[in-house]
C-alpha cells in the first residue's frame, strides 16, 4: 500500500524517539511516548492541493491507521501557511485524465480523513483557506496559531465549495453560521474562529498547538479504541456515505463546472493576479 | 411572467433613482446606486397571506431574480404588521378549489423565496408570527424593530405548521431551541429573538432596518454571483427538494387536517376573537 | 394493554388528590390539580434497566398516554441514581433468546418515549450514564440537582451507543459538542451539563426539580394538544422513523457487537470491578 516510502528514519526529539517515515510531500513522525503521530504537509511554498500531495496525505493517513498510532495531528512544514487549498494549476486548463484523477485523489483523501479510526486534530500554523479549511475541519479537534486565516473562501475564487466539503464545515459550525461563511467565501481571523466554533483553541506557536493537541488526544485514554472508531464512523456515517454513493456524480459536477468558460476565465485572472503579487515581492 | 404589473415608475428617493414596479400588492422597488431591490408586502392592515398576496409576492420574487439585482429585501408597508401569517379567511369554510390554489401557490412562493440566487434580507418593522415568521426566516439574514415579536404560533392557534416550515426555522436556530419554540407555538419578543439567534441584528426603525440589510447584502460585494447562487442552492437542496418531492402529499395533509371540525371550529373561535377585538378599538 | 399493574391507590399529598398506579418496577402518580403524571422508576439500587424495568417503563407511558395526562415527568426514587444505564447482566453470558427480547423492548420504550405525544420532561435526581442519559435526553426538557453526572459514556464500557441513542443526543446538543462527547465517553458534571445545553435548569433537590418540570409543562398551557402532538411528532418523525424502519438490523447489529469475545472481556471485567467496589463499601 505505501508504494513511494522514500525515506524511513529514526530520529530523537527532545528526549522522546520518534519513529519518521516519509513520502515525497508529507512526513509522518511517530512519537513513541506518546504512540501520536504528527502527518506534516511539507510542498513549498504553500501546501496546494495537487494530486501528488493528496496521494501522499492519503498514503500517511493509511500508514497511521496501519501502525496503531494513538492519533494522527495535522500540520504544515511552512511558518505562514497551512495549506492553501487546491492548486489551482490543477484545474486551470486541465489535462482530461490527469484532472479526474485530481478530483478522485481528493475525495479519497477526504474520505480517509473524515472517516479515520484514529483520533484527528489540526494544528492549524498559517494560513488555511479553501481545501486547507476542509482538511481542518475534517478533523476532530482544531488549535489555530493567531494572525492567520481560516475558511471555505470557494465563492470569492468563483467555484463552488461541494457537498461533502459544506458537511465538514457543518459538523463544526452551526447551519446558520455555516450556510452564511459558505455564500460570503468568509475567511475568520484566528480570534473570530475560535468565537464561531471554527477552531477549539489557539495557541501561540506550531509547539504549543501541537502540545494541545496531544492533550486532545489524550482525552481518549481511558477509551475503548474499537468502540470509539465504530462510534466516530456511525456518528460520520451519513456524511461519508453521501459521498460514497454519490462519486461519479461529482465528479462530473465538478469537471462541467470546471469547464465552464466563466470559470476557467475567473481562475486565469486569480492566477494572473498571484503571479504579479510574486513579481512585487 | 409578470402578468400583473399594475404599475411602473421611476421615484426618486434621497438622491438616488429607483425604479418602481409593483403588481398589486406588493412593490419592488431597485436602488440603481445599489442594485438591491426592496420588496414591500402592502396588503392594510395586516399583511394577511391570502392567494393574492401570495401571488404577487411570488411574480415580485422571479421579477427580482430576473432583474439582475444585487439582493432583495423583504419589509412591510405597515408600522406595526411585517405580516400576519397566513389569511384565516382562507382556511375557514373553504371553496374546495381556491384553498389547494391557496397552498400550492404558498408552496411555489416559499420555494422561490428560500431558493432564491439572490441574496435575501428581511426587514423586520413589526409583528411576524406564524406565515410572516416562515417568510423572514426564509431569509438569508434578518434585521427586526423593537417592540414586535415573532415566532411560528401555529400551535396555539390548534394548526401544525408543516415540515418546511419547521426547515426554514431549523436553518436559523439549534434544533433544541427550534423544536421547544415549535411545541410552543412561542412568541419571541425582539430582544428574546436576538439572543436566541432568530434574526441577527435590531435597528431602531424600519430605514435602519434597510440600512443593515443593505450592509449585509454588500458583504457579497467581492463575491462571484454564480458561485454564491449555486452554493446558496446546494446548501438549501435537501430543504427544497424534500417539499418538491412531496408537494402533493403536503397538500393533502394540510387538506385533510385543516377540514377537520375541531381544526375549523377553532378558527371560528379565533376570527370571533379577531372581530370582537376589532369593534373594541 | 397495562397487563401488570399491581397497585392502583388514591393517596393524598399535601392538598392534591392523587391517583398512583404502579406496575412492578414503575410507578405513575398523577396530580390532580395540574394533571400532570410523574413516572418514577423503582429499580434499586441503582435502576439498572433490564427487561423487566423497560416493560413497565414502556407500560407507564402507555397508561400516562392513555389517560389524558397533561404531562409527563420522569424521576427515579433512589437519592443518588436516576439511571445506571442498560444493566451490564442482561449483555454479559446473555440468553439468546432473552438478550433480542430486552433489545427489542429498549427499542420499543425509546420509541414511546421520544415519540410521545404528551409533553415530556426529567427530573434528573442522581447519576445518569448511558442509558439513564437516553432517557433525559428522549424528553423535552432536563432539571437536574447538583453534584451528580451524565453522559453517554459507552466508548468506556468498550461499546458503542447505537444510531437512536445519538440522534436522542444530537436532538439536545450541537453536533461538534454531541460527536465529542460520545468518542470520549464523557460524563458531564450537573454544571457542566447545563453550560453546553445538555440539561436545561438545575434544582437544588427533588421536589424542586419536579416543580420546574411542572412549569415547563405549564408553557403548553394554551397550546391546542393535538396540533402540539403533531407538531413534536413531525419535527422528530425522521429520527423515529429511522429506527422504525432498520430495528431488526440495529438488533442484528448489536447481537453481533455484543458477542464479540473482546467485548464480552470487557463486560466481564466491568462487572468484577463493581463486585470489589461494592465489597468494599
Amino acid at each position: 500500500m505505501m508504494r513511494s516510502k522514500v525515506l524511513s528514519l529514526v530520529a530523537r526529539v527532545g528526549s522522546n524517539r520518534m519513529m519518521s517515515t516519509a513520502t515525497k510531500l508529507t512526513t509522518v513522525e511517530v512519537n513513541d511516548k506518546t504512540g501520536i503521530a504528527t502527518l506534516t504537509m511539507n510542498r513549498p511554498p504553500v501546501n496546494g492541493l495537487n494530486l501528488e500531495l493528496l496521494q501522499d496525505l492519503k498514503r500517511s493517513i493509511d500508514e497511521i491507521e496501519g501502525n496503531k498510532s494513538r492519533g494522527l495531528i495535522l500540520t504544515s512544514s511552512s511558518s505562514t501557511i497551512f495549506s492553501a487549498g487546491l492548486d489551482i494549476l490543477e484545474m486551470y486548463k486541465p489535462d482530461k485524465d490527469r484532472i479526474r484523477a485530481f478530483w478522485t485523489q481528493l475525495q479519497d483523501t477526504w474520505l480517509a480523513l473524515y472517516g479515520s479510526s484514529v483520533p484527528t486534530a489540526a494544528a492549524i500554523n498559517g494560513h488555511s483557506p479553501a481545501g486547507g479549511c476542509l482538511l481542518a475541519t475534517s478533523c476532530e479537534y482544531r488549535v489555530m496559531v493567531p494572525n492567520f486565516t481560516i475558511g471555505l473562501n470557494e465563492t470569492q475564487l468563483g467555484i463552488v465549495a461541494p457537498q461533502w466539503f459544506m458537511a465538514s464545515f457543518l459538523s463544526v459550525l452551526p447551519q446558520r453560521d455555516a450556510e452564511r461563511a459558505l455564500n460570503q467565501g468568509r475567511m475568520f481571523t484566528t480570534e473570530e474562529a475560535l468565537k464561531v466554533g471554527l477552531i477549539d483553541e489557539t495557541a501561540n506557536n506550531k509547539e504549543e498547538a501541537i502540545e494541545k493537541c496531544v492533550a486532545f488526544i489524550g482525552t481518549f485514554a481511558k477509551v475503548n479504541p474499537l468502540a470509539r472508531s465504530l462510534t466516530k464512523q456511525q456518528f460520520r456515517a451519513a456524511d461519508l456515505q453521501q459521498l460514497q454513493n454519490g462519486r461519479k456524480e461529482d465528479l462530473e459536477k465538478f469537471l462541467f463546472f470546471v469547464n465552464q468558460p466563466a470559470v476557467q476565465k475567473g481562475l486565469g485572472f486569480y492566477l494572473e493576479g498571484l503571479k504579479k503579487k510574486a513579481k512585487k515581492q
